[in-house]
């Protein structure tokens, strides 16, 4: 039998291409990844190889088997991997200007990873003209994925549980809202402009992996997610899963999540109240020319 | 065969001794905690109980486990367990004046652990008058363990691979310091006086779990710690393995840890010269009254 293919014009994934992406992912974590974290923590490093090298591997051979599963199952589709960009830059802009693209951060969270700390993931999207139209943010340790399409809610699942439907939090007062944000990926005086800031929240925090932030967003157990570092990969599913989840996705400028805009800072906020309030306090220091 | 006991005057703790308390760690966690954490992530939540529900079983079952087989081994020891100390506060003072205390966290983290971020652990100390003489950062994940004894280095283990001894990081210029602060925990006008300092660093950070936070600190990963929250079941063991891989472990005001210390911050870093470097920096704004 003949992998599924995609019909052009291109509609929404189905169900079962959709279950062909997770599949494949899940896959790739029990083959590449896991046993790559254990040998980590287990020390059993050769003295030629460090941790990084480890990490390397995992995310060279879990993209690889990733991207010969897509490939199988979506012939046309312009596949942007993190190592498959490294090799080709010019494959961002393939992906932004392709009628489907498959976007694949093999491991996200390298630095945890590499330290042996169990907070990594791997994030898969799928996306339409640089739109994304599917999202896929997959825990290996625990084995749970969330999940949106582009016609849905956000969605939790698991093979042993039903799946549970997944709300963007309430949002609230500016002192109230917890949040995600990269500041030492800022430049320096966006940093020195932001800084002042952080008091004026609950808490704000960065797990170093992408994909569990995202996750807690579209749980609704932080309210915003704000990045100046736009990798698609980073962040492309876990945008558009907070979309589907009630929350909204756009640049400080105003403009919606596209995978084709690399330069300013996204973001991701619970609701629309409180996109504006984090926008309104971070907006003017982050707006200012870097030096 | 009747349990190990501790003789009087207390000697350093056996090996022996030592490793009755890791097992009763790895058996708490085994039987009480991560059946809970998948539980949670099952989404197998009866609609009367929430996470938090969950983690207050885990962290009750857990903590009495290891209390009993404690107790079995030293059976003079004062356990302070975060559960007990909520039901009888007086039994900080009773810890800091006993010859020897086993002090327990059954699960710390557990902001991520009724989020489903597996990323919590185990903490349990042995004191001797308020100082550390034994400290265990376990996770459950992972299932390894770091430790370390008043007269030997820090080491992390796992069942099947040798031990790896662990050293704290070379840390360097202000600029390159990579750290843990624990910013929403303090007074606002402290978080106020603090933000400012935060882009002279290359990176701070809070994982909400002072396991992982100091088996990073043991590891070399990251340079500092700070905290001004100070429960001993937080820091007791976590500052101690990072004195017996190289780093040193003081409040602002210079005095060395001890556990009989309930107001201030506590700063544990990497060496002497980045313990002073990070101290000139942030001891002025700290240092404040609160208002």
């Amino acid at each position: 039998m003949p992998p599924e293919t995609l019909p052009l014009p291109a509609p929404r994934l189905t169900p079962a291409q959709e279950t062909s992406l997770i599949q494949a992912v899940r896959r790739a974590a029990r083959a590449e990844i896991l046993p790559r974290f254990r040998n980590l923590a287990a020390g059993q490093i050769s003295q030629k190889s460090g941790p990084q090298d480890l990490v390397t591997e995992a995310d060279t051979a879990a993209e690889a088997l990733i991207a010969r599963s897509v490939l199988q199952h979506f012939p046309n589709a312009v596949v942007l991997g993190e190592e498959a960009y490294a090799a080709d830059p010019s494959l961002r802009d393939s992906a932004a200007s392709a009628e489907l693209a498959i976007i694949v951060d093999p491991v996200d969270g390298t630095w945890n990873f590499a330290h042996g700390v169990p907070l990594f993931g791997v994030i898969l999207a799928a996306t339409r003209y640089g739109r994304p139209v599917f999202g896929l943010l997959y825990d290996p340790i625990t084995d749970d994925w969330i999940t949106a399409s582009e016609d849905g809610p956000a969605w939790q699942s698991e093979i042993a549980a039903p799946s549970k439907r997944l709300a963007t939090s309430a949002g609230g007062a500016l002192s109230a809202l917890s949040g995600i944000a990269h500041v030492p990926l800022m430049p320096q005086d966006h940093q020195e402009a932001f800084a002042p800031v952080i008091p004026a929240f609950a808490r704000l925090n960065s797990l170093r992996c992408s994909c569990h932030e995202y996750r807690l967003m579209a749980q609704g157990a932080v309210d915003f997610v704000l990045s100046g570092v736009l990798n698609p990969w980073d962040h492309a599913a876990g945008a558009f899963i907070a979309t589907r989840a009630g929350g909204v996705a756009r640049f400080l400028d105003g403009r919606d999540y596209d995978i084709s805009v690399t330069e300013g800072y996204l973001l991701t906020a619970a609701n629309e109240t409180t996109w504006l309030t984090v926008r309104d306090v971070i907006a003017p220091g982050l707006s200012r020319d870097t030096t």
